[in-house]
């Protein structure tokens, strides 16, 4: 293992937004999505920097500054816990910044302050990620399936 | 198939609150859980019938206005598409009300007015409610996988 970074995980602001649009895209690319995502500086401004934020982002910061991964997630609800939830959207870290312990600093940081709440993630079957979330406490749900209706579809 | 049950779906009230509950506990033992679920008559009145909801429950009520199924959702957020979208948490419709289009009115009350909005959900592998959202445009996601860290495992 390569030496741990020193990361400086906070909140991301607005001038953060074209950083982790960028990551994003190579999240997507890496996934082998078939378009862009569509958040974009816009929908950044309204649901993650807004009044009312439905997305909460956290960036890590390197000594320098430098973003080298985000984080994204929101609230859910399980009427099964009686209570709010966590769900993560999105986790990336930069390459050049892996096997540092980048992403577990982010992760501890939204799970850290919610012991008493479920939290959630959903994983590609092929992708490494599921021995990260393994190691942190996390077990597949292989008793559900998700089912989802594309938007536009009546 | 039987008649089609003339159904009102309406926003649930406080003095549904006992029909639901009741509902939730048929719902866990039908889908076989370990415990009752924790959403009581308090988080009921914090979390859906609160000033700040983080769930929310529609009732179908039958002619003499009964309650006889139930669905409950909340908002999710996907940076893919740039726009929250719905996560249906619970569905039920009493046994005796079954087959006679209850279901799909409650679904259909939801996911109408979000015609632009991705909406997901969790069926159990051996469910038929499987075919239930086939039918309404769902499909399944099988190249993801839920994984969950319960509250309290660090």
């Amino acid at each position: 293992m390569r030496k741990r970074e020193q990361v400086l995980v906070e909140i991301a602001r607005r001038e953060d937004g074209e950083a982790i649009l960028s990551m994003l895209q190579q999240l997507a690319a890496w996934e082998g999505a078939p378009h862009s995502p569509r958040l974009c500086q816009s929908t950044l401004e309204r649901d993650v920097f807004g009044a009312d934020p439905k997305l909460r982002i956290l960036v890590a910061r390197n000594q320098f500054r430098k973003v080298v991964g985000f984080i994204s997630y929101h609230e859910n609800y399980s009427s099964w816990e009686g209570a709010a939830g966590i769900h993560i959207g999105d986790l990336w870290v930069s390459p050049a910044y892996r096997s540092q312990g980048v992403g577990s600093a982010l992760l501890k940081y939204v799970a850290g302050p919610n012991q008493n709440r479920r939290v959630d993630v959903f994983v590609t079957r092929d992708n490494n990620a599921r021995f990260f979330y393994e190691r942190l406490g996390f077990e597949e749900q292989a008793q559900w399936t998700l089912y989802r209706r594309e938007p536009g579809r009546s």
